[in-house]
């Protein structure tokens, strides 16, 4: 199946590329960036700046300015890599024109009709395209996945979930990439922590409960969690790394949450990873350096789950932000899309 | 007043001796280190690692093995840069023998008869010395400061403890040098974050009980405040930066607790700051490399002070932990000690 | 004696109206900007980025719009921290009204008429001042400070000038302050070097030759050195580190060499420091964490520094970037012709 | 063919096992280490600190204490990771006992019998292995690579030695991998360089003489070519970046060498990169974090060639220091002694 990348010469729009090269489903078939790149060969227009080399089946492929006449007919679906504002212009014009779009932007994201998806957690608020079609008069339809700070705990609240979560107290210490290659100077990050993060609260906070929320086949109404978060970042390159702090309705042993993540749905999907949730047992894991590549970057990994006093508990877990937490996800999704709708 | 620094070659020690100098009260009148250093002259002896030049006044001191001994007859008052296993030896000696040890060693901290002092907060737990040369038969005496990610945060729960304050939850990203200067190798920190500090969070967790708790002539009843701690080791020199969650018995907002935080207690004593909590309004404040030095690096900086639901209030804050978390607190602790019996 | 500050608001800026804070001759009358930051107060117009805090004195000063009229007719002397492209049109400008401009921006260094100077070496070159005005007609004049990666090197050699130097290799591992606040993005230098700053090289290989050179009343003379440098950032916030290998005429032993580094002038002006290039004998030094802030960041710190076969010589040096870089070398620069000419 | 890893469980080590896994020739028949961690499983004994998974084939592995005991019949070649201190007592026993050793430790490299060999270069000292079994009267032989740092620039200086190379200076900036898991402290890297390693400019200057020198049957002829080092470690995990002068009998162009480097000399093994020298063209390449992984980590990265005068060239060089640099030259050194004598 031939796809598009959209925005393909940035950051998230580079994971896209190198994620898609031998794929076994997908093939990429078109390539846009803004118009500055229109026209150029792809290693031109992409500053290439990931550790591996620049796959060379895309090196030669001309870059078209961002817009549905940049893709051909032959394509069915396209990522988008772009940032929020174009993108809010760009996806519903796909969209419309029949185009399936898999979303890593954040816009949209908490719209009634648009589904937020984590595959292992929430396959089926993909009902909401119908809702989409119906609502937008759309041919096509848009996929959202949840942020890449979001995304790195959610997974672990959905396995908690059914032992009566109630509440949870997240800390967050994020790596540069998610902000884009221009988004922190070095004078801000080195031998420094910056203690905020533009709006990236306020997606923690809503996203989880709108995945782990229920759908009945017109709407999804959100989980009764309770979230709060305060966001970080610090001097790392890739991987986001979280303190949880979970309480529930009643005690929940650590034990019993060590084993509810591990034995976390996993998909039989080319993207998904063997173990969605892998748990460590070491004090000091995990560790970004050390663990964000597991499952080729698709698990999320936890580990220092322990007790903490009347029906609460207490871990931390790590993904990549730049995989599971963007690209990775967003090629999880449309697996997702294209074994059961296309 | 002549003073002694037991452990001077050290990371803290060092510290130490730059705090001493130029101290209005206190002048530096023996150095000790571990019997390699012995008979080595101060600038041979310590592998200088901060910034600013080793005074001059300490460069040709003869260091001596740390012991009664090496201090002379005209010093009434120690302070305590050796680590805990050697600390719970050694200052026994010394306050048997009539000497005040301001300590920084984690060791005994706990101890009923011990006070462990933040000067601005509970100053009257020296009373505690008395307990403790009645017990223990010295005719001097031990008191101690708490750990620096213990006291970063302390100050600010002192002046919210009289709001109704119930229940904290704490991350911690604590700088390097809280390790010492050995501590911490630079495999394990580049591009990286470690998510666990040995014993941290048993300390954050029980300081700040005694600490607020009240003194009764006779022991300390620890304060009724639940907390718990994930600990945090970050690629940043100084500087320990702390998101902080509080429960209240009853409705606190962020105006009230700021304004307790800016109006609590300074105390007129050389190496105290003018503010002991920095509010400050900018949301991407406290910065570690941008406010550990504010007050000499003797203030604690507040900021992102922010309703959280019912009853609930969250903000980050940070200290340097060399200074306000180590040294700093020793000399403030001497100074009290000074000011109030000697 | 009044003084403006052109480009107040930046890095450089910062630098200058911290150096300038209880400056013995200098007080500043005028801080100028760019018209987004026209009419704000200082504290609001800058975003502070040192360790230490905004000067009370400046923070509620009105900032202007750089241009002539922003500063009073009380005003002698401006220093411009302005970026090239900006100050190639404004110092002229400032010049013709009669001010004198101490100018740290790179355009014009190279110019005939124009004086580079560092004080120690070359305060004779000042007496092109009156050829500028001569030629160009200007009642004022413009006077410059040497690039940061040039002017770390510069000092150390023109010590060993005298001894016959020829030809000088050099390779710098250079702090990203260098780069201005926005200059290096943190995605470029985490976990990495960047073996290329641009125009750097030219500016290393040419601005030590004029001013080693002579004036002979007229003009300058290049030094008859010929040095090639290769430069590299890396993670370091500030302090430019450099290797330096010197070829002379005759062997030259590394004891004379420090010798007459050690004794190299040193000037009884505010700004500079007691040792101009402070010689250290440990094998591990400099370091810029650690000597980057000798002498105030006004000394250059030379250490290891080592025979290297028939008459070479190979050392390393090191100086504070934005200090003895950049607002210091300005300031020193005006002093010098405040005590020589005003 | 079975071989084995002597000093597994250390930073080096860990890399000879990564590489090994799925090796077409080599298989892990036997696993050391040091007293401690005899008789566990290797899972258990090694602190894995790769970023990729320890492979499962080795987990459950026992490892055995150093000595030749170790080792079964079935082995025939044994890679050594283990410190100098301990490889100068051990390996000369395995070598005594019939073992081909392929050390990485630095002991013996410049002993006039031990072949100090990179394959693309000097192939034919393996002749000396024969010197030294007939000198040292054993059934087996030591084979070294270089030094990291040596090993970086070597190849392409011996792509430009045809070319009348005459004198190279050379200044490193290393990663702090190069000196093992616990060589640097936190402390002395994050924000900092350190200027010195030591006997790390004595291994740069001697050893590339040695392995571009000339084997006649009995001896190497030193190349003579004069180098001169300055080696700074910088806060980057893994690659070493070299800055390279060259200077030449005769005059060289830029074209020229860069010819030289490309069409240098590969192998057909199965660690051995299809370039040995890639050359990059842009202006900021190559940079460690982008380009320590090209060719697996084999490959040298050049780039920034350019001319400096009569008879000079410069350019910048970097390599995967624990791949080429360490476990993955000697995987390749003994690659090629299977292919010649095995």
């Amino acid at each position: 199946m031939k796809v598009g990348v959209l925005g393909a010469t940035g950051n998230v729009g580079q994971r896209f590329v190198q994620l898609l090269e031998g794929h076994p489903w997908f093939e990429i078939g078109a390539l846009t960036a803004s118009s500055t790149s229109a026209g150029k060969e792809y290693s031109e227009a992409a500053a290439w700046a990931l550790p591996d080399e620049m796959p060379e089946s895309v090196a030669n492929k001309t870059v078209r300015e961002t817009g549905t006449d940049a893709v051909g007919d032959d394509v069915e679906l396209v990522f988008s890599a772009l940032p929020s504002s174009v993108a809010n212009d760009v996806e519903p014009e796909f969209a419309g024109e029949g185009y399936i779009v898999a979303s890593n932007a954040g816009w949209a994201r908490m719209e009634d009709d648009v589904p937020l998806v984590i595959p292992e957690i929430n396959p089926d608020h993909l009902g909401l395209l119908e809702v989409q079609r119906d609502e937008r008069g759309w041919e096509g339809g848009i996929i959202k996945n949840p942020n890449c700070s979001a995304i790195t705990m959610t997974p672990t609240l959905a396995a908690l979930h059914p032992l009566g979560l109630d509440e949870v107290t997240v800390a967050t210490l994020q790596a540069v990439s998610g902000a884009g290659y221009m988004g922190v100077t070095s004078m801000e990050i080195l031998d420094n922590v910056l203690p905020y993060i533009g709006s990236e609260e306020w997606k923690m906070e809503s996203e989880p409960r709108k995945i782990l929320g229920e759908f009945d086949g017109a709407r999804v109404e959100d989980a009764d969690v309770n979230i709060s978060a305060s966001c970080n970042r610090v001097p790392t390159v890739d991987g986001h790394l979280e303190n949880v702090w979970c309480r529930f309705d009643d005690d929940v042993g650590a034990d019993d949450a060590k084993e509810a993540m591990r034995s976390f749905t996993t998909l039989d999907l080319p993207t998904a990873p063997d173990q969605t949730v892998l748990v460590r047992e070491e004090n000091d894991r995990p560790q970004p350096r050390l663990d964000r590549n597991a499952g080729g970057g698709m698990s999320i990994v936890a580990g220092r789950v322990r007790d903490d006093g009347d029906a609460r508990l207490k871990y931390s877990c790590l993904s990549h932000n730049t995989v599971r937490g963007a690209a990775g996800a967003s090629v999880l999704n449309a697996e997702l899309v294209a074994e059961r709708y296309l």
